[in-house]
């Protein structure tokens, strides 16, 4: 199986050769390298999307560039993941399936889905946004020039993960409430064709078929590549200048020169479990999605040249219920009350229950839903835990407070009878009366719920410069991916942190063999 | 009018004899400064409640001890505080009042309402919970010490401000669910006496009462203290260790050496519009509850060292409306639904309507509760925007979906009249079936609803020691008050905050002293 959320399914599979280790994060002045091993123009840290995009565009700026990655083969969270790129505005697979988009349009709804929900945009979410749509069209063919496939199909249906066979799919919760009021639904997660008989596994799914074209790409414009090598600290001149990396591979240390530049493409913070809890509380304990390498060094290597971070409280949160059977039911807390529209993106669900929620929901619904819920292409089979003839029944049974849930029930029936939910506008279509007998299951971390990466990282320019506190940019360093923090912010979508990983990682690598000191 | 929360109750009202700049936080060299002006063993960089604890121990441990203060006085964000310490574990002030508590009691209240709700604390936010708690009974007698007056008289009654005679009072929903389940409820906010007849202002409320005593006895003791100059970066050796700072005064630079540390209590950064947009967008905008110098540079100084930071996105949320009205109301969403009990302490309220539901809610009471909600005594006299015979009426004028707020009030009716709140566990005499006429005002930012102060900050031990981002402490540097990451964390407390600038500025001052370099 593969995830949704345009990043990795499953934790810890990256082979990494070196674990992470206490030793300090802090910089090497320049002055004590005694003998450059490896030199370069720009060294990247890091190969899954934002490596390779940075990468490529590095070597078309004439860069001689350098990636170094941790495991023994490219691919990162990124290589894990759905092989969703979250754009539009108008792309060629967005006409090619009747889609009308514009940039515009693309923007009304990145804005107010990834911003926070009280209280504006920051200036930086802004920019980063606006650029992303701007250049969402010329993006698509940016990621097709290097033979990534793409089925002009569209997928209408409920899900989190579109056949194989459909290139394009809502993934965002586009065309349901609040964003259908805010932006016209257009559908823009692109789809990353898999063969058919293709295993969908981590080692080949539509995440690597990304990473396979683009990795390809690169090695055709002369990058360089060392696998099984982990970036350990920065070096810097006397002036705060980065000037390269001191790494290690099997145990011994290795000097990198980078004549322009190093790009921090080194993955999140997940598999550090001291960080994880000091940010993000909500999705400790949750199914990690991602790599070993996701163990926020980068970042820190970063901080310790006084770079800024934010968002780091923030994490991408899937809801590990298949939307056939998620959108026609009720989500409700603790209290027996609904909070959200089930017909919206999984992920917004997901982190209404960690964030606000206190961690812990129920799903509703009746004989009748779960008989429709299709055995075939279920991602995450879920079978009732309670069955009852009666809500009172399913109140005392599942803890509910007595007559609260009844009390939901009898206004969402009473409404849905109409096609209608005044409350939180879920879509006519999954719209119907709950009737006997009913059944429910819990959600929620201890039960395997969620799925989890971490959003928050380093302050970056929408050029991938790394801003210090000062909010001046630190001379030759960049970033992207998640060591940034990038358009997954306060919101999610997925396809949004492949789609701003390959997308900035670019602006990076640019950026960094552009850099003349 | 002072404030509840144990901080200030007015924007910018410091007098501050330098704005802050875009000149950089980043350190100078110690070979760079070429002579200093000042000398002393510790330096500390701001007088209020975090700086006066520091002063009083670095010097009680033998240090010369110089205190620099950005305003023309002593007081910070503490000054305008009303001068509530968040204390217990049995106390002389709760005994005298004959209030029970214990160690373990505190700490499982505090632990769980500072706590996130959803995973587990991590181990610094435990450990420093401990020691607080540890030290309760004798951190009281502490303030004693100083001749700070305290009544010996509880007051029992709904308020977010006890009147001036009575020195114990609630101030953390102590005796409201779901705390009063997780320990025996006991008020532990100690509030230092103000004179009758002493005008409540914040020039001479109950938290300057605190920070007079304090630093006279800070100048007992042979603390110098310098006013209107401004800390702009820090000192450090090649080996990283802070020895002093640069400060300015009226526009000419000071050097200020530190033999053995600097203790950064500088306050928070609410009054930094680009921080405040970068991490806490759900306080922007809400009336802000500190002085000038709360621009957070006292944190980007030391983040330049690579000092780690936590909590960024987390502020202190007073709801403005008085307990004695909003306590036996209901607060419900856009949505007509309750989602607090209304009975617990007003900044959880704050923090569940700005975190948790978009910024935006409702208070619904009726004509009997209003007319029972006391003229004398209102901090934030309000009026209903609404009065309607039918609640059918009020939906319509108030624009909630249709029949959502009757159900929500036929619910809470239907076992009120039995005393009952089985979704939030309202106590018993708030608790009254809401009958014609309604009334209902709605809760926003827009209309002044909200008080805020940031909690977010520097990453320290117990100790005040600052924490580098690789987890060790940066020789010579320590930090308290709301420069730093303390007890105020996921959730707050009236007077959690100058309980814990005080204490915790005591063990950073204690520590800078003895620090042997």
């Amino acid at each position: 199986m593969t995830h949704d959320t345009g990043n990795g399914t499953s934790p810890n599979r990256g082979k990494v050769s070196h674990m992470a280790t206490n030793d300090s994060v802090r910089p090497r002045a320049a002055s004590e390298v005694k003998s450059w091993d490896i030199e370069a123009d720009v060294v990247v840290t890091g190969y899954g999307g934002a490596g390779a995009g940075a990468a490529i565009e590095a070597a078309r700026a004439g860069a001689d560039t350098l990636v170094l990655e941790r495991a023994g083969g490219v691919g990162g969270a990124s290589g894990l993941s759905g092989g969703y790129v979250y754009t539009g505005g108008g792309t060629a697979l967005q006409k090619a399936c009747g889609i009308q988009d514009t940039p515009e349009n693309f923007y009304n709804h990145l804005i107010a889905s990834t911003g926070p929900t009280s209280g504006p945009s920051p200036a930086t979410h802004v920019e980063r946004c606006q650029v992303y749509c701007e250049e969402g069209v010329s993006y698509f063919d940016w990621l097709v020039s290097f033979g990534i496939p793409y089925k002009e199909r569209f997928f209408d249906g409920p899900t989190w993960q579109s056949p194989a066979d459909y290139g394009l799919t809502w993934s965002g919760g586009e065309n349901a409430y609040p964003w259908n009021e805010l932006a016209t639904p257009a559908p823009r997660a692109h789809v990353a064709y898999l063969e058919p008989g293709t295993s969908v596994s981590p080692e080949a799914g539509p995440g690597q078929v990304v990473l396979k074209h683009l990795s390809s790409g690169a090695e055709a414009l002369g990058v360089r590549t060392e696998l099984d090598i982990r970036v350990e600290r920065l070096v810097t001149e006397s002036d705060g200048r980065v000037v390269g990396v001191v790494a290690r591979r099997y145990g011994e240390e290795v000097t990198v020169r980078a004549r322009r530049g190093v790009v921090l493409t080194a993955g999140g913070f997940l598999t550090n479990p001291e960080m994880m809890a000091q940010f993000a509380p909500p999705a400790y304990g949750t199914f990690l999605v991602g790599t070993e390498g996701d163990d926020g060094r980068g970042i820190k290597i970063a901080q310790a040249l006084g770079a800024d971070v934010q968002l780091m409280d923030r994490a991408e949160v899937s809801v590990m219920i298949d939307a056939p059977l998620l959108w026609p039911s009720i989500v409700v807390n603790q209290q027996g009350q609904r909070f959200v529209n089930e017909d919206t993106y999984g992920g917004r669900v997901g982190q209404h229950i960690l964030y606000r929620q206190d961690g812990k929901a129920f799903a509703v619904f009746d004989e009748e839903i779960f008989e429709n819920y299709p055995e075939e292409g279920r991602l995450f089979p879920q079978q009732p835990t309670w069955v009852c003839e009666t809500i009172e029944e399913l109140e005392k049974e599942a803890g509910f407070p007595p007559g609260a849930l009844q009390a939901t029930i009898d206004y969402y029936n009473k409404h849905a009878a109409n096609g209608e939910d005044p409350q939180f506008h879920k879509k006519a279509q999954y719209l119907r009366p709950l009737k006997s007998p009913f059944a429910a299951f819990p959600v929620t971390k201890e039960l395997g719920s969620f799925g989890c990466f971490t959003i928050g990282g380093l302050r970056t320019k929408a050029t991938g410069e790394v801003l210090h506190v000062d909010g001046e940019p630190i001379p030759g360093l960049y970033a992207g991916g998640r060591t940034a923090s990038g358009i997954p912010a306060w919101g999610y979508l997925s396809g949004s942190s492949l789609g701003d990983a390959i997308f900035f990682g670019r602006k990076a690598g640019a950026s960094a063999a552009n850099f003349k000191g």
